[in-house]
């Protein structure tokens, strides 16, 4: 990929970002109001009394709410919430078995990870939260079943992650906009169009990237490559 | 301005256009849940009572998060709300007179329209909100007061309005962030960061669009070009 087309993205995606962190921001204020004056108003009500189910349904309601603000700052921010050590292979293995038992069972997740891979820094679970958006875009890709490749390997001083489907594939202009929030090609109702979006993020805050291959017939592949401190040619 | 460069914008523009509005329908869907639930809880209160001015707060706090979100909304959206004739000078006009009223003393508005510029075709309110925020910005630019400049003549089917300002100026990387939602230079609390973007969004409405010139010590002048239908040359 040309040098001006890489800044034009992240040029992008930096707009993006500012425009998700902001909303968010001035959202959460006014839902926070919300939440407090619902609060306030419950305490002197039976539980039992309408009011005070009133209450409880705006309190769900702002839930909701500031659980899209949430992944719109997860996308926007530019720092882990923590930095610790993290073993990536025992993570996406846990990952895996968790995440098996609740896909269709048409769905298998084969997975092979180098021995001896160094650990990287970050947050476990945003980093979780990452890889579980990769593998469920993964699956959603195979609606008739198939296997999901999962394969972690060094290379050059980053961890390198790589998913993979034996999906459909996706032309350029889709695979063009794939990690930008709201952009879905799912149907209305299927998929936030957060997911993508939100994993492009986390690998950013660690100071790594994503990056996919995929052709039409030929599925997609997406790679994590998140920075392996301590080992030559780390950034 | 190269092709490669001007579809770049757009498609930078785009994304964030569809983000703005997929967030914003989605929190619109959450605010209209919590004001329903605020105003049935009030129906049976008493006006005087501290739970109903509880309900008030929050119908409240909706009402602050909805206009951000109508402001997204504004901004991503592709068609405008109305197609009437409009007439710009007589539009310009008016809401030049009604803004200098509220403007600084140390701030003029010089117009000078073409006559006989042909009609365009769209929303008047929204036009009115699109020019009312390149005037405020340009009064914004000049703290220590000057003079804005105003003017509209017919371009190739286009009718082009201008505002311009005698304020310090733009770098170049300040210049190409200006339309996008949240990107601002004023200081935090002033400023909300939509002005310029809801102007892009409600010139692309009416299939115009809007340019700056500007450099550091020169100050700025915006271009609004909206298609004159009927007349020789408009698209």
């Amino acid at each position: 990929m040309a040098t001006g087309k890489t800044s034009e993205l992240e040029r992008r995606m930096d707009a993006l970002a500012r425009l998700a962190g902001g909303v968010a921001h001035d959202i959460n204020n006014m839902l926070g109001a919300i939440e407090g004056y619902a609060t306030l108003a419950q305490r002197g009500l039976q539980p039992s009394s309408q009011l005070h189910s009133d209450m409880e349904e705006i309190r769900k309601a702002v839930g909701r709410a500031t659980s899209l603000t949430r992944r719109l700052i997860l996308f926007s921010s530019r720092q882990p919430a923590l930095k610790v050590k993290v073993e990536l292979p025992g993570l996406l293995e846990e990952l895996s078995a968790r995440l098996t038992a609740g896909l269709r069972p048409e769905i298998r997740i084969g997975a092979s990870f180098k021995p001896g891979l160094p650990e990287v820094q970050g947050d476990p679970q945003r980093l979780e939260l990452l890889f579980s958006n990769l593998l469920l875009n993964a699956a959603d890709a195979m609606p008739g079943g198939g296997t999901i490749g999962l394969a972690a390997e060094e290379a050059g001083g980053f961890v390198k992650v790589s998913v993979s489907d034996q999906g459909p594939g996706m032309p350029p202009e889709v695979a063009e906009h794939l990690f930008e929030p709201f952009f879905t090609t799912k149907p209305k109702g299927k998929g936030t169009g957060l997911g993508l979006a939100e994993a492009y993020g986390i690998a950013r805050q660690h100071g790594g990237r994503i990056e996919v291959s995929t052709a039409e017939g030929r599925g997609s592949e997406f790679r994590v490559l998140l920075p392996a401190p301590g080992h030559a040619g780390s950034s």
